[in-house]
C-alpha cells in the first residue's frame, strides 16, 4: 500500500485533476495529501465541491515540503495537460521527491525517466519513477493479427461523446458492481488514472499508431483468457478533432461483443474546441458503424454522468436520455451501476 | 542526384517490394542496381513482370559488394516487412555500406542510427543514416487545432479498401497530371515510400496515436499554404484489422476538401487477413461516413489498380467500377490521372 501526495498545483478541480480525482476515488492506495498552492488548507473533498465525496479528510498543501508530516512514499502528478508535457514549475517539486527517496508516479506523454537530472537524483537517492504512459516493450511493436477472444467471454467497450465524460469511471463502477455479483471480470485500463488505479493496462494514446490496436489485442486476449467478463476503458471519441484515431484503434483492437455509451449531461461540445457533439442517439450510430468495419456489436446502454446536476434534475436527463436512445441509462457513480451489468447480462 | 543501390533481399517482386517499386517508378534519383541474390542477373524491370516498365537496365546483383562497380552513394532499404524490423541478415549489408561512406535511406520502424553498432560505423567512416520514419520533433507531440486551410486551397485525400492497393502511386500520378497543366499542386507524402521519393512528408503510421492528426493538420496547412491543390497520400483502410486508426488519424488530420477513393481490381480480401473487402460503393460510404464526423467531403472519382490484368480486361474492370458507383474511374498508372484531375476541377 502506497502513501501518495497528489500534485496538481493550480489545478485541483473537477475540470482539470482528472487524474487526481480518479485516483482519490478508486485507488487501493492511500492518499495523505494534495499539493495546489491556490487552494492550500482547504479539505480536498470541500475543494471539489461535494464535502462528502472523495478526498474527504485530505488537507490540501502549498508545496511538496508541506506534505513531509503526512510521510508520503509517493509523489503521483495529478493532471493529465493537453500535450501531456510537464509543467516547468512542477520539475523542482519532482526533483525534490526523488531526492527524498520516493517514487514519483506520472502519465505524462514526457517521461521523467528521460530527463537526465531527474534520472541522475533518482538512481543518487535511491528514489524511483514509475512512466505510467510509456508501453510495455513487449506489446509496443505488435500488429494486430484478429485472433477471436476465449469462447464464453465477453468483452465491453465503452465509447463517448468526448474526452473526460466518465468512461473510466463508469468501467471501474462495472467492474465492481461484477466483483460484488461473484462475477469474474476485470477492468482493463487504457489511460495513465486506469493504470493507476488498477497497477495494470496499456497507455493507448502513447503507441506509435501502426501498433495501437495489436497492443489493445494482446491486452484483451490476455484478460479474456482469465476473466468471463473483460470490460475495456474507452478513451476520447470516434468525432473527435484530435485524437479519433486513438478511439479507433482502440475500438478495433478490443474487438467488443458489447458497447456502454458514455456522456456527460449537458456537455454540448467538444471540450476545447468549436465543435458540437453530436445527439446521443448519432453518437450511438456512429460508434455502432465504425465497431461494425471489423465486427458487430450493439450499444446496450448508456452510462449518463450527471455530477454537475441536482438529483432532479439528474433523474430528468436520464429520462430523456432514455426516451432518446429506447436503452437503460443511468449514472453510475449517483445510482450504481447494476442496470448496465443487468443489461449486459440479459444480452449475453 | 542520388546514386541509389535498393536493397530486397528475397524479396523483389510486385507483393514485396513495394518501396523499391515505388522508388524505381518515381524518383528523380538513380537507381543503379538492385541487391536480391534470388533473382541476380535479371534485369529488374523483367523480374517485375514487364519488361518495359520500371526498372528496365537496372541490373540485379547478389549482394552489397557486387552493386560498388556501378558506383552507388547510398543504399535504400526497398521492402516494408510487417512490423517494421530490419532482418538479421540485412545488418551486415547496411554495415557494409556506411563502412563504405554511403548514406543508407532505412523506412523500417526500427531506426537505424539507434542501432549502436550501426550508428558508430557511420561515425567512423562518413556514412550516414536516414530514419525516413521518425516523425520530425517540431510535429511528434503537437495536438491537432483545427484551424481552417488557406481559402482558395483545396486539400484532396486518397483513401482505399486496404494497404498497397495503389494509394501513393494515384497521389503522385495526379500530382503530376496538375503539374503538367501549371496547376499549383504538392504531394504530400505520408508514408515512407512516399517521403523517400518527395523528400518531404511525414511517417503517419510512426507518429504517437496522440499526435497523428495534429502532426498532418500542421503539415497540411503548411501545403496548403504554399499550394492551390494538396493531395494527401492515403494509408490502409478504415476496416483494416491492424492498421484503421491510421487511417482515420491521417483522414481527420486532413481534412480533406475531396476523397479520391484507390482499389485494386481484383483484390477480395484484406491483404494478409481472412476478412473480406465490401463492394466499392460500401468503402466509399464508410470513408464519407467517417469523414464527416468532422467535416463532410466526397468522394469524386475512383483510381483502380489494374496492374494485373491485361488490357481488356481491365478496362471491363474501370468499367464495372464506374456502374458500381457513378462516378469517374481510371487507371491513372495505365491510362493516365486527367480524368480524376478533370473530376477534381469540376467540383472546385
Amino acid at each position: 500500500m502506497r502513501r501518495i501526495a497528489i500534485l496538481a498545483e493550480g489545478s485541483f478541480d473537477w475540470q482539470n485533476a482528472k487524474t487526481a480525482v480518479g485516483v482519490l476515488r478508486y485507488s487501493q492506495d492511500t492518499v495523505v495529501a494534495i499539493i495546489d498552492s491556490t487552494r492550500a488548507g482547504q479539505d480536498a473533498a470541500a475543494a471539489l465541491g461535494d464535502p462528502n465525496g472523495p478526498g474527504r479528510g485530505v488537507p490540501i498543501v502549498a508545496e511538496f515540503a508541506a506534505t513531509l508530516p503526512y510521510q508520503p512514499d509517493t509523489l503521483l502528478i495529478g493532471i493529465a495537460p493537453i500535450g501531456g508535457r510537464l509543467p516547468d514549475a512542477w520539475r523542482r517539486e519532482v526533483l525534490a521527491a526523488l531526492q527524498a527517496g520516493m517514487e514519483v508516479v506520472s502519465g505524462l506523454h514526457e517521461f521523467l525517466a528521460d530527463d537526465q537530472k531527474l534520472a541522475a537524483a533518482a538512481h543518487e537517492h535511491h528514489g524511483r519513477i514509475w512512466d505510467v504512459r510509456r508501453p510495455p516493450e513487449a506489446l509496443a511493436m505488435r500488429i494486430r493479427e484478429g485472433t477471436p477472444h476465449r469462447p464464453g467471454s465477453h468483452v465491453v467497450s465503452f465509447c463517448g461523446s468526448d474526452c473526460n465524460v466518465g468512461k473510466m469511471t463508469a468501467c471501474v463502477e462495472l467492474d465492481r458492481a461484477a466483483q460484488r455479483r461473484d462475477i469474474s471480470s476485470v477492468f482493463a485500463a487504457t489511460g495513465q488514472t486506469g493504470i493507476m488505479v488498477s497497477g495494470s493496462g496499456i497507455p493507448v494514446d502513447r503507441f506509435i499508431s501502426d501498433f495501437i490496436s495489436g497492443g489493445v489485442e494482446a491486452m484483451v486476449l490476455d484478460f479474456a483468457k482469465r476473466y468471463d467478463w473483460v470490460f475495456v476503458e474507452g478513451q476520447g471519441s470516434l468525432g473527435h478533432p484530435a485524437y479519433s484515431a486513438v478511439t479507433l484503434g482502440l475500438l478495433h483492437g478490443a474487438a467488443p461483443d458489447y458497447l456502454i455509451l458514455c456522456h456527460e449531461a449537458g456537455r454540448t461540445h467538444i471540450h476545447g474546441y468549436d465543435i458540437a457533439i453530436p445527439p446521443l442517439s448519432v453518437v450511438r450510430e456512429i460508434n455502432e458503424t465504425a465497431v461494425a468495419w471489423l465486427k458487430p456489436a450493439p450499444v446496450v446502454a448508456v452510462a449518463l454522468n450527471t455530477a454537475r446536476l441536482d438529483v432532479d434534475a439528474a433523474q430528468a436527463a436520464i429520462e430523456a436520455a432514455a426516451q432518446e436512445t429506447g436503452l437503460p441509462v443511468t449514472d453510475p457513480v449517483r445510482f450504481g451501476a447494476d442496470m448496465l451489468l443487468d443489461a449486459l447480462l440479459a444480452r449475453a
